[in-house]
């Protein structure tokens, strides 16, 4: 479990007795493709590190249509952070979109590791900050972007994720229809 | 200072001595109606607690319309949340719509205070998360509620608000028209 630690907490300095001592409060997942980590009305126990693969978080609204509120590959984290952090039951779904090899991390035990590491607690603090900019920058960017630009900025977030998503992903990921994102794909390929 | 900070601490154990000792990093400002606290594409150095009055965080869009982002009023923080925290330029601006009073703090002071004082970046964190949940519950909202029970959910979040601002900040915030806020309130007024 080391390595992969190491791996969570780059850019952190932190030693291999450290990373020991919080060790135990992470588990390593492994899910097939299609695999569903976490269902609608399901008590949010834990966030996950994706170390290799692909998930997808998404809501389904009154009418049966699906919107994708996240991606998650490589290096990122994904939860229902409405229930994860507020302990209400979730509101998305989240699954697998590919083989995916994830650590996964329950609330009380992050808490823990906070109070036996304060430099965890101020790593996981900046991380948040980080995401709380990025989430903000998307709900602005949808209110003044085009579909195109969003597009151009869906791949520079996620590169080399069109591998292994589907289309109707991406297009509930923009707020467009999968026409439409065809229309888009051409017009930057015939550039 | 110290009653001030009390109240922005609240819920926190910290004695006199330990405000005292973080009193520096915060600053009281007194805002009249009308004026700007942040404009667009400034330097943020500031987050901003309200003590009183109420403020508003909008974005302009590329044709001139604007998109309210946040309300503040009573026990609210505010600021360009992307700018302070990624250290970029504002995109949003921030007005006081009546008189203010706030407590503004630089990021550089507020990261002397965690040094200083553990259990203030634990507030600040756990702060920090409660937002990031409000936030995502807001775009979910957008995507699955009707106006009006937008309308409703504003009113629940901001009691009393509609006392301090215009209509067309309320629509601006919901994301619909003044025509259509006015025809949700005359449904509700019937009922």
């Amino acid at each position: 479990m080391e390595n992969e630690l190491s791996v969570v907490f780059k850019g952190l300095e932190i030693s291999s007795q450290e990373i020991k001592s919080i060790e135990d409060s992470f588990t390593k997942v492994i899910l097939k493709k299609g695999a569903i980590v976490l269902r609608n009305n399901e008590d949010v126990k834990y966030q996950y590190y994706v170390l290799s693969g692909c998930l997808r978080a998404f809501f389904i609204d009154e009418k049966g249509k699906e919107h994708t509120v996240q991606f998650a590959v490589n290096d990122w984290w994904i939860s229902d952070y409405i229930g994860y952090f507020s302990e209400t039951k979730s509101v998305l779904t989240i699954e697998s979109i590919e083989e995916s090899v994830l650590l996964r991390v329950s609330k009380k035990n992050i808490e823990e590791a906070y109070n036996q590491l304060p430099k965890v607690e101020r790593f996981f603090r900046k991380k948040m900050e980080r995401s709380f900019v990025s989430f903000q920058k998307r709900i602005l960017a949808n209110l003044s972007q085009s579909a195109k630009e969003r597009y151009q900025n869906f791949i520079k977030t996620y590169p080399n994720i069109e591998q292994h998503v589907k289309n109707y992903h991406i297009a509930s990921f923009l707020g467009i229809t999968t026409e439409s994102l065809s229309r888009i794909r051409k017009e930057i390929m015939q550039k």
